[in-house]
């Protein structure tokens, strides 16, 4: 492949900033690329709405990233991954991946006695995708889901240390821990945000799978496979563009608490544009 | 004025399904009225959102509503009040009111000490409309406002009754209810639905003002100054009519848990395309 593709950016969306922790995970594992991200900041939560409406924003996200040249794109947002993937795929020649069936890859190599828990949101559970394609992976296992549609509002509205964020925790998961499940999989962008006090809630011998590190394992697959990557010797330092659709200086104040650098901006788009 | 104008419509438009305490009250006071209602629930919440951004949501639909003949216009959203009142008054024909300089007046009627509180959202806090507003009404009142940005959500995944309510109630109000006020503005239209919580918690001295009521007084008001009243002469029963952007049955669902009639369906429309 031509040079200009493998230093071509990945496209990253998602509906606000949990996205990031996706980037992060892929800032990780693949050093050499360069990402263009977008956040919805104008339009999230995307957790609540209908599948009409995640993917007719999620083909507005994918033409501004066309624009942009991305040579990948990744849907880092578990409600549009669960609603959209299938559609867009079939819509755009550009290759797509979601998070959901990286995360539920993980979560069948982690159980160990087949029992299997899901948290996301409220259209996320609805969907039942996670549940579909864990047994399309493997149909002996059996899949429990919940929505905690508070999650996302409580760490937007850095609740995260607060007394009640435990509550609402306990008030979610208490069924969960009531069950045999021995992993459960974070299926929302921002819930790896709440990581530490779910694991203190529900303890060790449930393992808490994020799909952020799979999903970026198979990016850095399909790079591989297309032969797509950046080999990083065109430049010496990654460049990292971040775009939303509102409030761009809220934006980077949060993404300076979840990335391991510094953003010095984030730039606005009007979304419904395009 | 011609009879066609005076059968015409009222619209109302929210974010989502807060503005229906105004439709309530709005029914209640003017029975005679048709009323066009649209909820933005594919865009919801505002509340977080910037100036430029509501003000270009509030366009769209107010260009909506004017498709539908409406004789005037309600901004029943805190937020649009406050960030895009002024700038749509000048762009439009239409008669448009807001609920917060009726709220504000409310207040300043109510307070015997001069001490005024406002609860609201953080765009309707950070515009500090609300003391602008009083302080115009009478420059020797004092108002503190103090934003609550995750009362929405509870009132959204039916929190209401939950003991986390309670504690963030505490958490947000502590500081005023350890002020001087004997007024407090809900200064956004989800929060009434929270009145007997946040009245328990602040007891009796405070004086809880909703400005749905003082609104529809004023639409009252403007419909017979332009002589726009409806006499109720054309037909037996008023027409209501509930346009969303997403998300119909749920809006339906939670519209029928507010209004004091049966709401049997909401209409989806694409509002980014008005």
């Amino acid at each position: 492949m031509e040079q200009g593709k493998k230093t071509a950016p990945i496209g990253v969306f998602d509906s606000g900033v949990g996205g990031l922790t996706v980037v992060r995970e892929i800032a990780r594992q693949l050093p050499n690329e360069n990402i263009v991200y977008f956040g919805d900041t104008a339009r999230v939560p995307y957790g609540s709405k209908s599948k009409d409406t995640i993917i007719r924003f999620s083909e507005q996200i994918i033409r501004f990233l066309q624009g942009k040249n991305v040579k990948a794109i990744v849907i880092a947002c578990n409600t549009a991954s669960a609603l959209a993937l299938e559609t867009v795929r079939d819509e755009f020649d550009v290759p797509i991946l979601g998070v959901v069936i990286p995360g539920a890859r993980a979560a069948v190599a982690a159980t160990q006695n087949g029992e299997i828990g899901v948290v996301g949101t409220d259209a996320t559970v609805k969907s039942g995708v996670y549940t579909r394609v864990i047994q399309e992976l493997n149909p002996k296992l059996h899949v429990i889901e919940k929505a905690c549609p508070l999650f996302v509002p409580l760490v937007e509205e850095g609740f995260k240390e607060h007394v009640v964020t435990k509550q609402i925790i306990e008030y979610y998961l208490e069924s969960m821990k009531n069950t045999q499940i021995d992993a459960m999989i974070l299926g929302c962008t921002h819930y790896p945000l709440l990581r530490s006090k779910i694991r203190a809630y529900l303890g060790e011998k449930i393992q808490i799978v994020n799909p952020a590190y799979e999903t970026a394992m198979d990016l850095k697959q399909l790079l591989s496979e297309h032969d797509m990557a950046n080999d990083g010797t065109t430049s010496l330092v990654s460049r990292y563009e971040f775009y939303v659709s509102d409030a761009a200086e809220k934006f980077v104040d949060f993404a300076n608490t979840v990335m391991p650098f510094d953003i010095s901006k984030a730039n606005i788009v009007n979304i419904e544009e395009y």
